[in-house]
């Protein structure tokens, strides 16, 4: 059972109300790789990174168990690189600086010993690699869960809906849903969405939690009420890594099962939220996970006799 | 067991983007009755309104089990009214026209009658009114719950404040609950709160749902995702009803219970807010809402074993 991840692995630079720092790495397949790597291994990372791409986050990537055969160094050019300011209220950001550096060059070939995976995670990028990504996969995996933003909603939607008719799960945010539908209710975007291709949709909130949508069926899990949201980014990515890695290491993509693992997401995703970066993804263990799941647990646990 | 609740009862002309209607009855009293008047009897009900107000209200009311001896009509003045139109997300409104009418003399006397009631429901009114009820009762209530808006905070925050040191629950939305304690995050603002006297603190978040704060507890109840939010408008006093209503029926006010009972509240809000005004709310019979609260239930639920 095995995980290919494919994303952007990055520096970013972060000004939150609560602090600052400069060119910390980042980028979506970094985060996914380091909630995923809790619940299965290998993964199978497909990024593009520079010269500048510190190798100690490749070696303690690969302790992991992320397997780096598919990400591409490029010896004469920078990471890419992001740069964000974070609102008082951390729910909204302005973009500051983007270098695309070795990402407009991104065009990864998928290594052989990656073929016969059964989970694919596609992160959040162009939606021509992502279908070249799931092209050259010889046998379809089991699960393939996207997800993307609402920039290329502006400028590729065309091609954003192909890939929508090859994946089995989306993840977008609120905004992207009514964006994608044309709808402003949340419950009539999900009908509209489900109809383009994937079978299941998850509507990231923030901290307002995620919903998950299936046929007729809705899910919602909550994000945890924390005293303080240090810093937003790769939020959304560990929160996906945590969902997929969960399901690979289950076997099981049921709906039922899916439910358990928004709920493993939003736990990984709320650790994320703690520190600067991917720091804190790297100090907890699988005790502080199954503590945090059993505070989702009594945070929604309710019992009732009809009245 | 009998509950007590003081609030408005009104005329509204609402508009949303679904539709217009002009002069349809309101109140936050009103929508508390037709709620909480589901699971206990008598509700004893403390308002004032002008010779306009309709009889056949009044008499729906009364066949609810709602007593109106605490209900002043003054023959001579308008009922209060209220005008306001929503923005396209329904999650906010401006306010087109108030004219207190008969409320600008509220100023109750608690009936003979009323004495002994073990709830009581202070609907978001002057903090001098909410605080002249709790004092004529001479015998305090084993739970007053207590509503109040952003309006009191601007204009007599230190009455607001006398009246915190004597109730049990206070309802807020989550801008109210930032500006009571000046903490942006709602953790934060609630172990604020807490301080100020009340021992249970619920924070409504609109369709984002609602979070119960008692001691270090927390609790987290979604809004169901609906298809179309058709007129806001009383939804929060219709969750409080059904929230001091059900805690009424089981005589029951523990932090545990009280769970139930905001899930309870969000089912009954839920309606409300179908269609204009109050009117959902008097269709619905006690099948409805039980199928209403399954869906509650198998919104949230979920199982795991822990990773």
């Amino acid at each position: 059972m095995s995980l290919i991840t494919v994303g952007t692995m990055a520096f970013d630079s972060i000004e939150t109300p609560f602090g600052k720092v400069d060119k910390i790495v980042g980028g979506s397949a970094t985060y996914v790789a380091y909630a995923a790597s809790n619940f299965t291994t290998p993964v199978k990372q497909i990024s593009i990174v520079g010269y500048d791409f510190p190798e100690e986050e490749m070696n303690e990537l690969k302790r992991r168990g992320v397997e780096l055969e598919g990400v591409e160094i490029v010896p004469d050019k920078k990471s890419f690189f992001w740069s964000g300011k974070y609102h008082i209220d951390m729910n909204s950001r302005d973009t500051l600086i983007t270098d695309l550096n070795v990402l407009a060059d991104f065009n990864p070939t998928v290594p052989e010993s990656y073929q016969g995976a059964e989970f694919l995670m596609l992160g959040n990028l162009s939606p021509n690699i992502q279908l070249s990504v799931i092209n050259q996969l010889k046998q379809r995996p089991k699960l393939i869960v996207m997800d993307t933003m609402n920039f290329w909603m502006d400028i590729a939607l065309d091609d954003l809906k192909q890939v929508l008719k090859k994946v089995d799960v989306l993840l977008v945010n609120d905004g992207e849903a009514r964006q994608l539908s044309g709808e402003v209710s949340l419950v009539k975007a999900a009908k509209c969405i489900l109809q383009m291709g994937p079978k299941f949709l998850i509507i990231k909130k923030g901290e307002h939690g995620a919903l998950l949508f299936h046929e007729n069926n809705v899910f919602f899990a909550p994000a945890l009420p924390l005293e303080e949201v240090f810093d937003p980014t790769g939020a959304g990515d560990t929160f996906a890594g945590g969902f997929i890695g969960y399901l690979a290491k289950t076997k099981d993509i049921s709906f039922e099962n899916m439910k358990t693992a928004i709920i493993v997401g939003s736990a990984l995703a709320s650790f994320c939220v703690e520190k600067f970066g991917p720091d804190r993804l790297k100090e907890i263990n699988k005790a502080d996970i199954d503590e945090r799941i059993s505070e989702f647990v009594r945070l929604v646990n309710f019992e009732i006799d009809l009245v």
